[in-house]
């Protein structure tokens, strides 16, 4: 085979797994996890056996589904978040704009939820990352939690419930319910009640939609 | 047909659906909602065509499904708050219950946690039983917020993560977790600190596994 031929081969190979994917993120959004694989390969426009070649069963190929989504909020989250090394500011920034990207990108939203709490117990990219910070925070003393790990899912539970209760009140004021949420969790990590409020209610970059 | 005729045909027909909705439950325990009707009907050890005498489609059953497991806990939590009348201490037993429940039927929490944040969102039964006595209790001034579906969202969300996370950690002791819970749950709903510490940590009837 030549190197044209193997290049073109490799850009369909990840054109039909991309289709997959993009299918695949798409019946979650919609709330469909049970589709069947020939649902998901009608969808994306791929030939039924065409899926083996890429995913060894739909719940690997659900799974990169999530991750992708996930990685794309972290790239967001990433700007919003550059520059910030107080650990409390950069909790309180991606809290805020995670809320606040249901209304930008509610699709990306309704995969997370779908996928459960279970999303939260991710061990690398963005749910790792969010973790780490947490855990740092505790050593160094700027937030107090007797189990950093069981904070992490209580303060990602409640974002969670937030993002749900977002999709059901389409009319609600995202931002101002996603700041006290961040009020809450800095003060359950121990952050004094002012200083809470203040890192939960600054000016956000517009980007955010603030 | 005969009464007796009747009355026999009646009791199987319950049979039927009972051993469809605990095949569901054990297909949602096991983290498999992807499961095939025809998977459910094998495992029930019923007819394929029997199904649809009493379900319309397999959400409805995994719905049936969820909604009974609700209503064992619920009867769990109503036997807890017996006679407890005061809002912010019926809130405590309930969570704190809630909690422990997941040390003695794990399935139970399993199958809430497959359904995610959704759940919560539930307009009878448990789910809407708590949910108005958190807004009874912003209406009495006992509990502080400034939306009370919201902090319903926000409290609903954290007990999943808990209990995602007491899944997660089978050595953990989950009644020093879950009070930990309360306690922030109480201070988040605008009681005292000391006074959410103390109705987080009295004592729990034996039933309940304090």
């Amino acid at each position: 085979m030549s190197t044209q031929q193997a290049g073109r081969q490799g850009r369909r190979k990840a054109a039909t797994r991309a289709a997959l994917v993009a299918a695949a993120t798409n019946q979650l959004a919609e709330g469909r996890p049970h589709a069947s694989i020939q649902e998901i390969t009608e969808a994306a426009d791929v030939g039924f056996g065409s899926f083996y070649n890429h995913f060894s069963s739909k719940e690997e190929l659900f799974d990169a589904a999530v991750s992708e989504t996930l990685d794309a909020h972290a790239q967001v989250l990433a700007r919003a978040a550059q520059g910030i090394d107080d650990l409390a500011e950069r909790l309180a920034v991606g809290v805020r704009a995670s809320g606040r990207l249901q209304r930008q990108l509610p699709e990306m939203s309704k995969v997370i939820l779908h996928h459960g709490t279970t999303v939260l117990t991710r061990e690398h990219g963005l749910v790792a990352r969010a973790r780490e910070d947490l855990s740092a925070g505790v050593v160094t003393g700027r937030f107090v939690s007797a189990d950093p790990g069981l904070s992490f899912m209580l303060a990602g539970g409640a974002l969670l419930g937030l993002l749900q209760w977002l999709e059901d009140n389409p009319e609600a004021d995202a931002g101002l319910a996603t700041d006290q949420l961040v009020e809450n969790l800095l003060t359950m990590l121990g952050l004094p009640p002012s200083e809470a409020r203040a890192l939960a209610t600054s000016h956000l970059p517009a980007s955010l939609g603030a």
